[in-house]
């Protein structure tokens, strides 16, 4: 265990922290507005601790494995969001801390499961500040800190691997920092082409920036109590055409941007991910189209809470708690499915569950044929014994780890719908669930308890499990 | 494909139903009620049916390999359900068919989930009928085939295998009709323990008879509306006490008869079994303690519901619907878990939860220390990879059918909580329910289409998914 440098790159990240909140700061000087009296408090002592960690961690052996990678990531994110949680905090508007660290949580794993009970009471500054950490923790901390820091040891895939989620990661160009470089400058691209996209439909500037840090790092935090509800059918299906794309595996976007259109083509992954959206925009449609005037209408908010539940993006343009049993049970099975793997969003991941579905099926064909040799093919490479095992592995602890939180968190007052769709949603970091928890409420009501499980549940979601856990294993404190 | 020795085979079964069904005509005619008419005319039929499928089904060739086994389960299965609904139908006290054969699935296949919503009108001889096929189905029917017929092949461990639940089925004895009679013997004895300490707690005879069968086979169909409610103390501890009994691995029973005490004591399932059942009544109770007036009421009512809960019978002393959110979300946890392999409860069973927990265990493990080899125990046994490789994947398809089952559900017109629990209950086999399923009202309100979606539920989850599926596969119908 290298401890050094675990503790010198969290001191880069809390140095980060404090580069990345002078964006609210400005946004709450253009407003005139008191929080960045918070603001620029908490940047002054993430720089101060910052760089007191870096002393710290001053070593000439830079070489860290999977162990120092997995740790890396999970205490630079809490330690992220308990600073980040301050501004909230300090100004007074989030009076709780439990209560602003879970809304910081939830920004950071592109959650989108808020605490707030009336947005429009927020200041710009703060909800600015709410909504940026949805864009920073959508690609990854880390791998930013990677685009950006000279001298990065090609050792740092390891981060990469905990940090991205889906279950095979691999590098697009052989030096990890292009990697890094190049998913950052996809991310940026796109976001920009939304608010440009946004503005043009005569969304304020200020709405727009905050809607696309939302929907680019598929978190789903807005300024207004009904999400995206009042805002025109042009704008909504920009954004849902924006959730689509940012659940889309970065890979297939680098292809493209590389003309290898042919090879982008192939990706199945995309493709099944496309078919499952569009079945389930035709059956949610039909299902609901007794309770909207056109078919217009049906189909665009059909369109828009699918692609809001499968991207685990979670904005709403209308209250689908009310719809029918079906619509929110076809929600509820996507919640699990997720987006693409190498993508912002959350959930199992499009490969995963289709690694899973093939496993199934391989294992029926065996029992039909038991001398057959079956094999698992994904993008047409087959799939080694390892990668299985590890998926498998991976969905045994998914769920183990989902009804753990379940039992958690329905100590809580609430009815089995809410638990469950809380859990859902905050576990693949949807944001809103059904019930008490449903677009047109909130997660205030939980008790403090129940919050912090919860925010346990969506780093548990964000970063794969893995890194979570190995915080709580003894031995992996100990020196070897 | 031998397909004569599957007609053979399921000719055998059709005329043992009619054996089976000379049971409740002799009740039906102490009793002198009408429905005797309805019963001899069913098991007339299955004479004739069961001898022609014999006869059509004559050959030397006795051999049968696993995909015969899995077929003739999966068909026996069925028929068996199809032809046991008649009586209920013909006499009309069922006057819809697919009721009638949603009311006989659940029957055999133990899971206790009834449409009828008022049982003191029905006639005793359909009761006692309706109630033996919970102790047919227990212990498998074509279990007790091999245990009776003479000339088994040495091939019918196939059959042992797709019908007895559980990751691992092995051979008590070496001769497969041995151990087929000895575990028959032991759920014969234990039946009429608990018949004599029934009765000798007060409960009349025929009450004692039916529910020691909804007990024996984990099933849970009674003959009153409040299920158990309105019996003694004693004789609901009675029962609380056999279902426990009943949810424990035959082969515990077996070894304790064969006085291997020492080799009994040392099976981890049946004390991880016991230890959830233990730390889920201490939890409940003191959930539910302001419920009830005294400790003593608290605990009987805590320790009936898990105990029924988990060995997946579904009787009641109280409607647990009622009961808080933590509560009812500890018996939907307990629902997916189920009893012990190798008894008459349905789940996922304690050993391969086992499994699946030490299989996550060893990925947290294999993580931290990438080097390190891990291999998975049970019983002191260190199991192949075939056998996890089958766990996992088992695992994969248990949860694709659960999700599938309850897309298919909810297009009906109920809650999330009312269709999840629904098809928990059906699909692990345990009967009731939350919401509009709670143990208080019935599955009579879902629609026909819901009704056979649930009835093979209940096949899915007995037969353990394969056997079901087999049927589907066009591959399985051609000669070869």
């Amino acid at each position: 265990m290298n401890r050094r440098m675990v503790i010198f790159t969290l001191g880069q990240m809390v140095l980060l922290e404090a580069v990345l909140l002078l964006l609210p700061i400005l946004v709450s000087a253009l407003y005139g507005e008191a929080c960045i009296k918070a603001l620029a408090l908490t940047a002054g002592g993430c720089v101060l601790a910052g760089a007191l960690l870096m002393l710290a961690g001053r070593t000439k052996n830079r070489v860290i494995y999977a162990k120092e990678g997995f740790l890396i990531v999970s205490l630079a994110w809490i330690s992220l969001s308990a600073l980040g949680a301050l501004p909230f905090f300090i100004s007074g508007e989030i009076p709780n801390y439990i209560d602003a660290f879970f809304e910081t949580v939830s920004g950071f794993t592109t959650t989108g499961a808020s605490i707030l009970t009336n947005l429009e009471k927020m200041s710009r500054g703060l909800l600015f500040w709410r909504s940026f950490t949805h864009w920073v923790g959508g690609m990854g901390v880390l791998v930013f800190i990677m685009a950006i820091v000279p001298n990065v040891s090609e050792r740092s895939i390891h981060i990469i691997r905990a940090e991205m989620p889906g279950p095979i990661v691999g590098k697009l160009v052989p030096r990890v920092k292009d990697t890094a470089k190049i998913l950052y400058l996809i991310y940026i691209g796109l976001t920009v082409l939304e608010i440009i996209l946004l503005v043009a439909g005569k969304m304020p500037l200020y709405d727009s920036i905050v809607h696309t840090f939302g929907t680019a790092g598929t978190g789903g935090f807005g300024i207004k109590g009904d999400s995206i509800a009042s805002y025109s059918p042009y704008l909504q299906w920009v954004i849902t055409v924006f959730m689509l794309l940012f659940g889309i595996n970065f890979n297939v976007f680098y292809l493209l941007l590389a003309r290898r259109f042919r090879a982008a083509a192939k990706s199945t992954e995309v493709w099944t991910y496309l078919a499952i959206v569009g079945v389930s925009v035709a059956a949610i449609a039909v299902n609901i189209r007794h309770m909207y005037a056109t078919i217009a209408e049906t189909v665009r908010l059909s369109a828009f809470q699918v692609a809001s539940i499968i991207t685990t993006t979670g904005y709403s343009t209308c209250d689908f708690n009310l719809w029918p049993g079906f619509s929110k049970s076809v929600l509820l099975v996507l919640m699990f499915i997720g987006a693409c793997a190498g993508s912002t969003g959350g959930g199992l991941k499009g490969s995963r569950l289709m690694i899973l579905v093939k496993m199934g099926r391989n294992e029926l064909r065996h029992l039909i044929h038991p001398r057959s040799v079956t094999t698992v093919k994904l993008e047409g490479k087959q799939l080694d014994a390892a990668t299985l095992h590890n998926v498998a592995n991976y969905f045994i602890l998914y769920m183990l780890a989902f009804f753990s939180l379940f039992l958690a968190v329905s100590l809580d007052r609430f009815d089995i719908e809410t638990d469950f769709s809380a859990v859902a949603a905050c576990f693949n970091n949807i944001g809103p669930g059904f019930g008490a928890v449903g677009p047109a409420a909130s997660y205030a009501a939980y008790s403090p308890l129940s919050k912090i499980v919860l925010s346990l549940a969506m780093l548990l979601g964000r970063l794969e499990i893995f890194p979570v856990i190995l915080m709580f294993v003894p031995s992996t404190w100990t020196k070897k």
